[in-house]
C-alpha cells in the first residue's frame, strides 16, 4: 500500500510541488521552437530575479557538478593559482576539479562543522596577490554549514581573483545578493531549493569574470560559457536543453515569487530552528554548533554512543517513511542529515520530527515521547506570535 | 508556494495513492473495447474479494448516493414497508430516499453518536413481519459511529426482509463479510477508503435480493441492476462506464490485497486509536465515547464552550493545510471530522495531530503543546510493540 509513500528529506532531489510537477507534464516541445523559446526566454529573466543579479543566467543541462565545473573550466588554466575554501566534501570537490585542470590549489580549510573565516581568506590573499579565482561553497551540504559569502565577497573584491560560489544547496533557501555582494560566479541546480527534478542547472556571470573568461584559452566545448551567453541572447541553448525542466523552472521561479523571496528565507530559517530545537530536546547532539553558522537548508545530526545512525536511518525509511540523509565520506555513519528546502512546510518538519521520534524509541533509545515535536511547535509558535 | 499543499483530512475524498494517480493517467480507452472489457472484467473479479462476496460486484457511474438509490430503486415499491437504522444524517438519507419511492418507512433512531442497537431491530422485525427491507449505515460518517452490521444481519436473516448495508465510508477500513454474515446488498463507492476520485460506486447483491429484484416492477432504467447484471456477465457496463476510474479501481484493489484487507483493517483501527488518544490528551470531548461504537474510518470531535469549531477549521486549513470536516446538518458548528481511510498512513495521523496542537494554541486555548503528538505515538509504538 505505502511502498511510495514517503517523506523526501534528503539534501536533494527535493519534494516537488503538484503545479510544478504539472507543469512539466505537458507536451513536449522542440528545443528550437519559437513556442519554447518564448518560456526558455521567461524563464531566465525570471531566474534573474532568484540569482539578484542583472546579469544573463545560463541554463545547462547537467548536474549541479557540472556547472561547478563549468566555472572552473572557464577560469582556470594549468598551473593558475586558485584558492578553495573547504568546510566539508563540497569545498573539497572544487579542489578536485580545479587539480583536474591542473590548477596550483591553494586551501584554506576548516575543521568540519564549523564556518570558513572571511580573516583568513584575506590573509591568504594578501600573501598570494596572484591568485585567480577564489571558490567558496555557500551552503556545504555535507555538514549543514553556512558560509558567510558576504564578508567573503567584501575580502576577495579588494583582490583581483574571481569569486566563484557554489550556491547548489542554498539559492532561494538563504539569500544571496549577487550583485550587491559582488559575487562573480554563482551556480545552482535544480533539485534543492528550486524544487525540480535533478539535470538542470544554472550559472550566471559577472562582468569581471566575463573579462576572464572571453581571454581564457584553457580546452572546453560542452561547458564554454561564450557559447552559452551568445546563445542566450537568441533564448536559447548552443546544445540540446533540457526542454521539461525549463518548463517546471518557470513555474517554480513563479511559486517563489509568489511567496517572495524574503519571505522564503524566513520560512528556512524557520524549518531550520525546529529541526535544531527539537534534535536538542531528543538529546541529540547538532554537527553545527553555532546557529550563525547553521543552513537553513539542511541540519546535520551527531550520532552517539547510544544509536547506530545507519539503523536509525533505516528504521526511519522502512517504518516511518522518512527518508534522511547519512554522512558522507569520513562522516559516514557519523551522522544523519535532513533537509529541509524547496517545497517544504513547517508541517513537513513536524512529521519529520514526530517520525524520528518514534524511531529513536523504536531503536531503543530513552526519550520522552512528544518532546521533540513541542520544542518545534514552540519555534514555530513563537514565529507566529501565538501562544 | 503552498497554495495546493495540503492534507486532505475530511471523510471523503481522500488521499489518492500515486499508484493509483498513474494508473488513471494513461490513454482512455473506449468503453467498449475488448481492451478495456479485460481490464473491467479483472477489476470486478478482484471486487468481489473486498467485498468478502462470490457475487457479481457491479461497477455504476454515480456517487455513493446514485448507488443508495439503487438498492432501493430495485427493492422498494410504494406503500411497502421498510425499517431504516438511523443514527445519523446518512441513515436519514436512506429514509429520505424511500420516502421517494412512495415506501411506508419506519425508523429505528438513536441518538447521534450512539451505534443501533440489533435487539430493537428483531423487536421492530417480530412485531412487523411484512418489512420487505431493512436498511443501515455501516459507518455513520456524520459523526463517526460505526454500526454492528455483524449482529443486525444475523437479525435481519431471521426475517424475510432484504438487509441492505450503506458501506459507503466503510468497506475495507473495516471488516464487512458479506457473504458468511448475510448481507443482502453491499454498496460502496470510489472516494472513500478505495483511494479513488469520485464517480465510481459498486454494488453487490445475494441470491436472496436477486429475488426480490427479479420481481420488481417499480420504475427504474440508469439503476436497474438486472441489466447490470446481464452486462457484466459480458464484462462491460450497461451505459457508458467511468472508464479513468475503473484503471483506478484495478490499481487500488492491487494496492489493498498487497497490504492484505485485515492488515488494512488493523492499520485502519490504528489511526482511530491514535486520534481518540490525542483528541482526549488534548482535553476534547469525543463525540462517539464508547471504543466499540467507534469507526476507524472517521472521527468526530466535539466543539466546546471553548472555542468556536468553524474557526478551529479555518485555522486549520489556512495555517496548518489540514483540511478537516465540519458536522452535518444540526452538527454543524457542534463538531469537527478528522477522516482517516483508504491510502493514509499513521505518519499522516502524527501530522494531522501536530497540526490541531499549534491550531488550538493559536486560537487561544490553553493546551501544552506535544501532549496529543506524546498520546498518539504511543498508541503507535504500543500497536508496533516499541518502547
Amino acid at each position: 500500500m505505502f511502498k511510495e509513500y514517503q517523506h523526501l528529506r534528503i539534501p536533494g532531489p527535493t519534494p516537488i510541488a503538484p503545479e510544478v510537477q504539472r507543469s512539466m507534464d505537458r507536451t513536449i516541445l522542440g528545443h528550437r521552437s519559437g513556442e519554447f523559446s518564448k518560456i526558455f526566454g521567461d524563464s531566465i529573466e525570471k531566474a534573474k530575479r532568484i540569482f539578484q543579479t542583472e546579469q544573463n543566467v545560463f541554463v545547462v543541462a547537467s548536474s549541479g557538478t557540472g556547472a561547478l565545473e563549468m566555472a572552473v573550466a572557464n577560469l582556470v588554466e594549468p598551473e593558475d593559482k586558485v584558492l578553495v575554501v573547504v568546510t566539508g566534501v563540497f569545498g573539497g570537490r572544487f579542489v578536485k576539479i580545479a587539480k583536474a585542470y591542473k590548477a596550483d590549489v591553494m586551501e584554506v580549510k576548516t575543521e568540519y562543522g564549523l564556518a570558513a573565516d572571511p580573516e583568513q581568506i584575506k590573509s591568504v590573499l594578501k600573501q598570494n596577490p596572484d591568485i585567480k579565482a577564489v571558490f567558496a561553497t555557500h551552503c556545504e551540504t555535507s555538514t549543514g554549514v553556512v558560509n558567510p559569502i558576504k564578508d567573503i565577497a567584501q575580502v576577495v573584491k579588494e583582490s583581483q581573483a574571481i569569486f566563484v560560489v557554489d550556491s547548489v544547496s542554498a539559492l532561494v533557501g538563504m539569500d544571496l545578493k549577487m550583485d550587491e555582494w559582488g559575487v562573480d560566479i554563482t551556480v545552482t541546480a535544480s533539485h534543492k531549493a528550486l524544487g525540480l527534478p535533478p539535470g538542470l542547472a544554472l550559472i550566471a556571470v559577472s562582468d569581471k569574470a566575463w573579462k576572464v573568461i572571453e581571454q581564457h584559452q584553457g580546452p572546453r566545448f560542452y561547458w564554454d560559457l561564450v557559447s552559452y551567453k551568445a546563445n542566450a541572447e537568441k533564448n536559447t541553448t548552443p546544445f540540446t536543453g533540457p526542454v521539461s525542466l525549463v518548463f517546471g523552472l518557470a513555474k517554480s521561479i513563479e511559486l517563489i515569487e509568489n511567496e517572495g523571496l524574503e519571505e522564503g528565507f524566513k520560512r528556512h530559517f524557520i524549518l531550520r530552528d525546529m529541526v535544531r530545537k527539537a534534535a536538542t530536546a531528543l538529546g541529540l547532539e547538532l554537527f553545527v554548533k553555532d546557529d550563525n553558522a547553521a543552513s537553513c537548508t539542511v541540519t546535520a545530526i551527531k550520532g552517539d554512543k547510544r544509536f547506530d545512525v545507519e539503523e536509525l536511518r533505516k528504521v526511519l525509511s522502512k517504518d516511518y517513511k522518512i527518508i534522511a540523509a547519512g554522512g558522507q565520506a569520513d562522516m559516514k555513519g557519523k551522522m544523519f542529515r535532513i533537509g529541509h528546502m524547496g517545497y517544504t512546510h513547517p508541517m513537513d518538519m513536524l512529521t519529520t520530527i514526530a517520525g524520528l521520534e518514534m524511531a529513536l524509541k523504536q531503536i531503543g533509545l530513552e526519550i520522552e515521547l512528544g518532546k521533540g515535536i513541542k520544542a518545534a511547535e514552540e519555534v514555530w509558535a513563537n514565529a507566529k506570535n501565538i501562544g
